[in-house]
């Protein structure tokens, strides 16, 4: 590893990935800096049918693919944390957990987390019933019974996408009154008249049964609880972005990197990619494409 | 094949396929048709490398995979031309060459055309030296004699951007003044004073010498022919969408259709999505992923 690169690109996910792709065919040096598992949280999608040339394909497996390709184009990759961005005159300086590397330009896709639950056993289900996300995953749910959990935006569209694909859907919400949109909300007003939702307010879920996959989930109305036959959850409560690490960047009211269409933030020579921007659609054919634009706009103009 | 669906898109390349595999997994009875080859442009591209998700794939071979993974995702083909489009209030008609379908909502993915050099042997060097896009085949020309024809924006950015790829970049214009802005201006007279760059103004290419693969084109300035030894040859005299079939839909001033974040035209139901579009970025990612934008919102909403 050299101390000094053309871009630093912050988080190994699909959007830092197609960055470091075009940055580095278009002949800068480029360094991928990842936290943790390569991929981001692409790799913890069981089956991808939707990234268009795989007909399906694990997320651990599509992101070991663009790692290869990524690789043998000449982009390095550091396993590390990166603490803090310094943007100076000349160069910017990023601070790792033990070291120091200085680029040009910065991309940021370090993505978003999506707010769990936060059942005991959540976790075992993911892949198994349990998703979050229904644009990836409701196809897989077809005549099958499903929750939705959450009162925003999100799970009104959740439940709208799904009663399309699903049987019937459970709307689950811990609050009495929703957040999402009027029109969202006639839409499910007018499915639950329908009989195609049920929804339930002041409720949450409070266990989650099954053997090899979900079957059963406990909701807790007022105190009240009882079984659910369901095949799938869809959790809708929010994505958070990963803590910023650069001071004085704008963002939306959400936390989210505001970006303009060649992907530059605010700050000069800092772009960012992918889920971390205020962009509503995050998927990963999204990510790359905006990957590949930030890394095309950073890798332009003579420096 | 019936005939009405709930989406019709009009042209089967990475955007129109994409679209189809996000509205099809939405629920969403979906036609794509297609005039010429599945994959549209795509399809001429002899090696893709920039794609995320594989190292080195063939363009006919990315396209087929996309176009098998639509199909089974159970979006119906069909091989005809559209001559027309008309809106109306509860559905809109798609006219065929032998057949009038309707649909209720429609998206735009016909692509876009790159104009060529018309010179009799152009088309066979194309993936043996003849390239229409430097971002998409500038890195398989590492330490090579490239030349790049236009004086546009986009040729002044493809000599910025090839000259750290190639050993040396001759640009070829026809006229003696440049349309680019200053600002590429000012970087490429800068290559040129390294000698990175030649530029030859008044100059036309008349013609190309190779056996496998281009090794000479032929130059004319001012009537003075003379031979240059180059590798490649990037053209950049434009793109040109393809003829609109719809009256009233809103063009940037170069003839793409202009759309909002959701891939929206000014006709309501009607969406448009990838290269046809006025966005700058032209790439079979930045194609898939308006496409995935534009099936995600074309089947949003009860109709």
């Amino acid at each position: 590893m050299k101390n000094n690169y053309d871009i630093i690109i912050v988080g190994g996910g699909p959007a830092g990935m197609a960055a470091g792709i075009y940055a580095s065919r278009a002949g800068r040096s480029v360094l991928i800096i990842e936290s943790d598992v390569i991929g981001g949280q692409a790799s913890e999608s069981y089956e991808i049918e939707n990234y268009p040339g795989f007909e399906n394909i694990a997320g651990p497996d599509l992101m070991k693919k663009m790692f290869e390709q990524t690789k043998k184009l000449g982009v390095e990759f550091l396993y590390s944390m990166v603490t803090d961005i310094l943007p100076g005159k000349e160069q910017i300086s990023v601070i790792c957990l033990k070291e120091m590397i200085t680029c040009k330009r910065v991309i940021l896709a370090m993505g978003t987390q999506s707010r769990k639950l936060n059942l005991p056993n959540e976790k075992s289900y993911i892949g198994k019933g349990i998703s979050y996300c229904a644009y990836c995953d409701g196809n897989f749910f077809k005549d099958k019974v499903v929750a939705v959990v959450g009162g925003g935006n999100t799970a009104f569209e959740d439940v709208t996408y799904l009663s399309k694909i699903a049987k019937h859907i459970y709307l689950i919400h811990r609050n009495d009154t929703f957040k999402a949109d009027d029109i969202l909300y006639d839409e499910v007003e007018e499915l639950a008249k329908e009989k195609i939702v049920d929804i339930f307010t002041n409720t949450t879920i409070v266990d989650i049964k099954g053997n090899e996959v979900i079957d059963t989930i406990t909701i807790k109305t007022n105190d009240k609880a009882q079984d659910l036959k369901v095949d799938g959850v869809f959790v809708a409560i929010g994505r958070k972005p990963f803590d910023q690490i650069l001071k004085g960047i704008e963002l939306d009211q959400f936390g989210f990197i505001k970006v303009n269409e060649e992907m530059q933030t605010n700050i000069s020579n800092v772009y960012a990619a992918g889920d971390i921007t205020s962009k509503k659609i995050k998927q990963i054919v999204t990510a790359c494409s905006d990957g590949a634009v930030a890394g095309i706009y950073a890798s332009k103009i003579k420096y």
